[in-house]
């Protein structure tokens, strides 16, 4: 791929000042753009945002553009990382796919480096946010360290050895779409029986809905939430009606927790990793998914007994997780392609 | 551990020699126990075997060390490899866990170096496999290897960036008893649903004597092969039936297939590997099993279309790749453990 011109800036900045300089990281959501500058200690100084506008390629590139102004008019950035769902080739420049934006095979760090003037470097969502945790995060001095982010599906990664795992083709860590129940529910991504369509937040809302339909008298606390519309009900209110104490929802959590737990165990039995670290939305259940879940993992390990098990912990950077460590992944490749030389 | 002391031979030889030097690799299987001499080439100069020798500890050792010395009588050994199936500490110096032989945290590198006077590596035999095919099979020059041995049950092992990915304890690889059938067939982990109760030799078999025990007019080639009595049935049985034409076999090996397919795509899901190298017994199949796995990797690997897919290969040095690899393992660790220096 063609590399644009840099600007001047670069090349002139204190060669330290550019190691432990600052970074701008962007994580790109369905619904908003987030972006921070990151120090090289994962604290993030300053923080702008802006709704996702579209899916189009142009214009969410003009709203990247625009934040990286907005928080380089205060700071001295030496690189830009960019965090969004969908897999990025290995090299860090190109979107194969990104199933919420319209990227197909889009050299997006190629038209960025040319609008910006300045070192682009693209993450996975999922990667960005275990590389945070294993960097500053729940599962720092980890040499064994498997992500999962639960959210609307399942996000995973995998730090291995101090470096992202991320396969032959940079698409490693799509453990929820292993598939866990052979006929089952049917997945997004055309699979049936994904890990993802039992233990997420899609999962706790769809199971939460077909009780109430049921309209079961269990359901009545669930159904009050919504004005008696079951299609109204999310995975989010489900969690908060669980902690109000809703014995139904509290059950709901349990069974997506169980599954978690079964899914947990089959990584553990192929990847062997120190510590999970559970991030994401759906943890805001906290002991309410993770305490079933443990339970699970310890009764599906297999060889338990026989081996040490990981630790199950909640993340520790919460949704910010993203875009430290998009921003602190560009550092690190500014250094590891020669550009800090 | 403390370190025996080691025979003066050792230090003496020629710096060159030795890291050139020839390996012994002794794979333990549960009827007999198989050793070689093997170059840096990975080629077999002399072999000699024994049976297993009941599952005592002490008693395989001595059938070790009567091998290690008739072995070395011929050549000048730099070290010995042995391979095993079971659970190996990431020294390679115990072994925490065997299924077959009776060793619970036993320290067989300390006992062998001290009875023979020589270097020992103790390794997983589906890791000494992988490390072979890697080395020198089907999986050479693969960034991202995953093997797959198809015996009694499944043995796996990682090759990633020419190293070996053990795990945080070294158990990772356990792909067989990834749970892919919640609440189905009893395994002998303890769990229920493992990959390996589908997609083994183990699991031909039992298909094979339930379709005979029916009676069904569709199991009769099957039946005459055993004199009518199903208990007699093995997936070997199946495998030359099914190389002979019996289209039951060959139903029988298309659905074990499948299943193969299936845990391969969630391998891809998770590890997004370059290659799987399929090795094992039940590979004496060939095509009869690989081309209905292939089909159904193509069918349920998660992103399809939107990705470059694995290549599916067969191993390529038969049952002594767990033996190759055990001695190349061994010399590769006198390496990095500082001896030839």
């Amino acid at each position: 791929m063609r590399r644009p011109r840099l600007a001047p800036t670069f090349r002139q900045q204190d060669p330290r000042l550019r190691r432990r300089g600052l970074a701008i990281g962007i994580d790109i959501g369905g619904t908003k753009v987030a972006a921070g500058v990151v120090d090289a200690e994962g604290r993030v100084l300053r923080r702008a945002r802006r709704a996702t506008p579209g899916t189009r390629p142009r214009e969410v590139e003009r709203v990247i553009a625009e934040l990286v102004e907005e928080l380089s008019a205060h700071h001295r950035i030496t690189s830009v990382g960019i965090g969004a769902a969908g897999w990025m080739d290995l090299d860090g420049g190109t979107v194969l796919f990104s199933p919420h934006l319209a990227w197909r095979n889009e050299p997006l760090r190629e038209n960025l480096e040319k609008l910006l003037r300045r070192r682009i470097y693209l993450s996975n969502d999922a990667d960005a946010a275990a590389w945070a945790e294993w960097r500053f995060g729940a599962g720092k001095h980890e040499s064994r360290l498997v992500c999962i982010t639960l959210g609307t599906g399942i996000g995973g990664a995998m730090v291995m050895s101090g470096r992202l795992e991320r396969g032959r083709y940079g698409v490693a860590g799509e453990f929820g779409h292993q598939i866990i129940m052979p006929g089952g529910h049917r997945c997004e991504c055309g699979n049936r029986g994904c890990w993802e369509q039992y233990a997420s937040g899609n999962a706790l809302g769809r199971e939460a809905r077909e009780l109430a339909r049921a309209n079961s008298p269990v359901a009545q606390e669930l159904l009050r939430a919504v004005d008696r519309d079951p299609e109204r009900i999310t995975g989010a209110i489900v969690t908060e009606l669980a902690r109000e104490g809703d014995a139904a929802s509290q059950e709901l959590l349990e069974d997506v927790g169980e599954w978690l737990g079964l899914g947990l165990a089959n990584l553990a039995a192929a990847l062997d990793p120190g510590t999970f670290v559970i991030g994401g939305g759906l943890c805001d259940a906290g002991e309410l998914l993770l305490a079933p879940a443990r339970r699970a993992f310890a009764r599906n390990l297999t060889g338990r007994g026989f081996r040490p098990p990981a630790r199950i912990v909640r993340a520790d950077l919460g949704p910010e997780a993203g875009l430290i460590g998009a921003a602190d992944l560009s550092r690190v490749h500014l250094r590891s392609r020669g550009w800090a030389h």
